[in-house]
């Protein structure tokens, strides 16, 4: 067993910090022999709680004998700055960048705070909130009608990872992501689920390998039928038959993150709605 | 009106570029006289793909006559080099921090490609997974089952937000968040519905102002008895008399977005689960 060397992380923002957070730890997923402790504190927006959070460094670094790495997505310059002052390695994610951008195209920045995750585009926000809406009322077949509004349908066998991925498009891109599932009923007439023939053009095929699709139908029904490794190759086989027939783009989820899985989708049907946040 | 200036922005990675993308956009959000266009561009990991790359920013760069703005994560040193050598504006989001912090605290980063969005961590990626089932399947008071391995319960009046924020919990914290409806039955007899009373200590309140609520409801059912604002008015009302006698924490969610929403609410509870990607 490796030992790993600790370090704590912070993570401050004047907004959720949550873009820092995910991009902190992409960063910090390079330092493969360090396990980082990462502590993310959002809404630093007034000077109490930058004191509050500038105590908290400082005795963190007391504490475990070494400076924590901050990053920062703070804007307000005084705020920034106490945070910058504390004991720790200081990250400023944004200012760095937002400097180099203003002197390589010679237009100064707003300055304004907290701007990535507010309201300030409504249209924007409801267009989440109905994708999001959309993809849940159009999970698993449930409900056909609309199927015409859908931006995409993901089509595939049961737990082959069309809901996760329905519900990710919907919520990072706006996309109103249907999803319809393809059972043994469709197996054996060997032909697409009547519902779904008139959106052809929008079926989007997912498929797995068997093995794994065992394996995640087995924990949620052990050693039943469904679960079955032969019942899984079946249905895999069959349903990547139909879909290949029909001439429906298919994509593997195996060992696939669903963030991969979205992104091929979205690269195929050359969808290039914007990003949410 | 104000004339926009318009810019491209290429957003290059060897893995999705969706923490590269939400990243950018936070970044490029503090330009706001500036008109972006963001193209993502993922997936580029051998040589082959690079060149394209290098073309399209440089036919860009000819065709507006002004150089693109280049966000990369890539990792690989040949890829990255072709890339910064292309007629954009380079912005190394990775390299730039990760050169730092190797300085800073003396180790040298593994600089593997892509580790941020893959499987390398099976259970933390089947726990999302379970998470959202157990989200969906807990959504709107359906499922009452396994109530007790909630991690959090919403509740609140129907279309105040709770769907969207179990689900981004879910999806982006790997948290168990189901949620249920406070209706009128519940305001007639003035209490909790009884099936959630034994995970008091689970429930989190979500409220809204009555006339966003009306709006919001007008959009499903317009000019009905749901969407009236007095309605909507007193059922509000009522949802918070029940929350504040009850002692549970209530967060109002109108122009708030769903990390905001979901943000103080994982503050709250003291929940510090791990972020997922």
């Amino acid at each position: 067993m490796n030992k790993l060397i600790e370090r704590t992380v912070y993570i401050i923002s004047d907004s959720t910090g949550i873009t820092a957070e995910t991009f902190s730890n992409s960063i910090l997923s390079q330092f493969d022999s360090i396990r980082f402790n990462q502590i993310r504190i959002p809404f630093i927006s007034c000077i109490e709680k930058a004191k509050q959070v500038v105590e908290e460094i400082n005795n963190n670094a007391i504490q475990y004998q070494q400076t924590p790495i901050v990053f920062s997505t703070l804007v307000d310059p005084i705020i920034k700055n106490m945070i910058k002052n504390a004991n720790g390695i200081f990250i400023d994610l944004f200012g760095t960048f937002v400097e180099y951008i203003e002197e390589k195209i010679g237009i100064k920045s707003s300055n304004s705070i907290g701007r990535s995750h507010t309201m300030n585009d409504t249209e924007k926000y409801r267009n989440r909130i109905d994708a999001i809406n959309f993809s849940l009322s159009h999970d698993d077949g449930q409900f056909i009608d609309q199927l015409n509004k859908a931006d995409v349908i993901l089509i595939g066998v049961s737990r082959c990872g069309k809901t996760p991925t329905s519900l990710y498009l919907a919520m990072q891109y706006a996309i109103k992501a249907a999803n319809f599932p393809l059972t043994p009923d469709d197996f054996e007439r060997k032909s697409l689920p009547s519902t779904i023939i008139p959106f052809k053009p929008k079926l989007f095929g997912l498929t797995i390998q068997a093995e794994r699709l065992s394996e995640i139908r087995n924990e949620r029904r052990p050693n039943s039928q469904y679960s079955n490794f032969k019942q899984c190759q079946y249905e895999v086989l069959e349903s990547e038959k139909i879909m290949n027939k029909e001439k429906i783009p298919i994509l593997s989820t195996t060992n696939k993150s669903i963030e991969e899985i979205s992104t091929t989708i979205l690269q195929q049907i050359g969808l290039s709605k914007n990003l949410i946040n």
